[in-house]
């Protein structure tokens, strides 16, 4: 059984790192506040004999010889957080990995595979995109120089700041390759807190589309220019706000769509905006869904361009699709929580996770733990200690049986 | 008669200071380019022989004498500009009064009464509110200490960037009370373009309602958050961007709203945005229906806040009752106009100037030219040459006339 106070106490050292008012954390990718966590979680891997690899896309590795030299039981994270982000999202995972490691080491018990933890560069995508950079480009999903090609708002780009925090590793990412992947998260929804349950068996991701539109208007003097001249670029995307909160309802619980993300230009209470640049996050368990949204806001936008008389560019900033999990390894997952006797619950990810793109190149599935109040990204994330060492022990378990097999 | 080329040759090297991309200007006030615009308009008034003043509040009055010691008669605007303004908003009213007082050196011409060209400070409002504070101030509509302590986003404060460029003069502001108060500005609106009319005799000036709003929801996360349990701040924010609009179309065209500022926090893709501060302008030529409007849109807040489950906090950054002109000066406007065979129209000003403010003061009015394609706070903003020589040449008129009665 693994020690549930060495986790909290690694979760909250890991925490302070960034830390923000209110409890939460900012460790935006690649930041200087990304290094010196990772510097901590490298320093605390290579203390647990691990042998660490950095690949060149920054994913960083910890492997746990085993008897054989196998493929090994891979499970993983990120430790980047958003800029008002909560201390457990990913940083769970990849502690509770460490103390999957620990335990084993104290108890000095050595699996046929090895085990491997990893975390994974760049998993929010709050400040480059695509999200789940790390884990993509580690399944061949991008290439390592459209990778380094991303820029943030501030135009530094992904293989620079890389370099410049040091993690811009040899290895080529994608080189070991695992027998076997299992993430270990938070909910980040409300559904395991209002049920409560104590175990989500995840059984899918949902599809995530995300599109910047940059809208070109006219700028114009608030005081002076009547309503039917307007060339309002701030109009239309406030009108793509409305409409994506409409098209939810319309198509039901599980489709959702938000705008997270606005710029105005010239941004002056008396001038008409002449420019506005805007994201709207789609997703939808189901593709042909989460198409028929993507279609019906671009069709919203083409409208009210054409009535407000504004151009209107669209950018993919991300898009992948829904992705179902190994059914035999979603299986063990409930098995093992069951035979802790927890209560489980099979469910899809509302969330984007490293593991859906691990999906690609073995066996993967996930395990959730409850989000009080379904809160995330959000200084005040929590999840009970109770919850967080539950989770770890079905990790642990459901590793055990893998690297034995 | 005055010099046209002179004019425009002024207006060109004001013009080149904080010059940005598409003929405009970017000079902010108290800024390091307001600096270097008011050196150069104050370098100019000195050469002219005029007696210059910079009062505490930075508003800078040059005087020429009369024959008599009498109240003076006063032109002027403001040289502060938008973000993204352009080259004759403000500039022309003060480069023409400039104009005026060459044309009476060269013609050796003393008027009975002094004549005194003045610029504002901070008439725009884009950077500190309340807009025309530099000539609210002068009229004691409020005092230099609330003046001073208005501060831009970045929190710097109007009395530290006064001493700051140097123009926290010694003047008392108000010190000089005019007989009378004339200015000349570009219309900023579409209307004396549409009809092709050459001058704009200025009967009043709307009403002007500005108010920021900070609201407060629950960031949390963009996939994993049913919309019923959002709380989201943006989508208030944009809410009230369409209800602004539908406000203006339902109250008729004398209601003009506009969100022009809005800024979100995090502000990133995947985050329901927790706080939005973003500005309401409003104007009606009606002071009870600019009230309508303001209740309209509160009770638009209101009601989606409840809705939303967010907190709105309301600040009121300026508000200013519609303005009458005084009537024999406005005839005095029209009568010199026509007398030059100018065509002319009566009109309210979409835009809030400081002659609104010097009304309160002394008989005031304004002389309006042609926006093209009503244009304004853009930098495509553009009056034709020989509109602003028939524009300067009425101002030459009705001063001449004004400073010997
Ligand atoms: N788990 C998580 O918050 N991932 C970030 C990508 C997303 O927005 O789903
Ligand atoms: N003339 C002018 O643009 N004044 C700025 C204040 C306003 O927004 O009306």
């Amino acid at each position: 059984r693994l020690n549930e106070q060495r986790l909290l106490g690694a979760l909250d050292e890991l925490a302070s790192i960034g830390a923000i008012e209110g409890g939460g954390c900012a460790r935006l990718a690649l930041t200087d506040e990304d290094r010196l966590g990772r510097d901590l979680v490298v320093g605390w891997m290579k203390a647990l004999g691990l042998a660490v690899t950095v690949d060149a896309i920054g994913n960083v590795i910890g492997v746990r010889a085993g008897t054989e030299n196998l493929a090994p039981v891979m499970t993983g994270s990120h430790i980047d957080t958003v800029r008002t982000g909560g201390r457990y999202d990913g940083n769970y995972g990849v502690l509770a990995g460490l103390e999957v490691v620990r335990t084993l080491n104290e108890a000095g018990v050595t699996t046929r595979r090895p085990i491997a933890v990893a975390f994974f560069t760049n998993e929010e995508g709050a400040r480059f995109q695509p999200d789940m950079m790390g884990s993509l480009v580690y399944v061949g999903g991008i290439g390592l120089n459209e990778a380094y090609a991303a820029v943030d708002k501030d135009g530094a780009a992904v293989g620079d700041e890389l370099r410049r925090i040091g993690y811009l590793g040899a290895a080529k990412p994608g080189a070991l390759k695992p027998h076997a992947f299992v993430e270990l998260h938070i909910e980040q929804g409300p559904i395991l807190d209002e049920e409560k349950v104590q175990i989500g068996v995840v059984e899918s991701v949902q599809g995530i589309s995300w599109t910047e539109y940059t809208v070109t208007g006219v700028s114009n003097h608030a005081g002076t220019t009547p309503m039917r001249l307007r060339r309002d670029a701030g109009y239309l995307a406030a009108s793509v706000n409305l409409f994506a909160r409409k098209l939810a309802w319309e198509m039901g619980g599980d489709q959702v769509a938000t705008v997270g993300s606005l710029a105005l230009r010239p941004n002056l209470i008396n001038v008409v905006p002449n420019r506005a640049v805007f994201s709207v996050d789609l997703r939808n368990t189901d593709e042909a869904r989460l198409q028929e949204a993507e279609a019906r806001v671009a069709a919203h936008i083409a409208e009210v361009a054409m009535a407000e008389r504004v151009e209107v560019e669209a950018k993919v900033l991300a898009r992948f699709e829904p992705v179902i999990f190994d059914a035999g390894l979603v299986d063990r997952v409930e098995h093992h929580a069951r035979a802790l006797s927890l209560s489980t619950r099979r469910m899809p990810s509302g969330a984007g996770h490293d593991a859906q793109m691990m999906q690609r190149l073995c066996p993967t599935a996930m395990i959730f733990v409850p989000s009080v109040a379904g809160l995330s990204h959000n200084v005040k994330e929590h999840t009970e200690a109770a919850d967080l060492a539950a989770g770890a022990q079905v990790l642990l378990n459901v590793m055990l049986e893998l690297a034995d097999t």
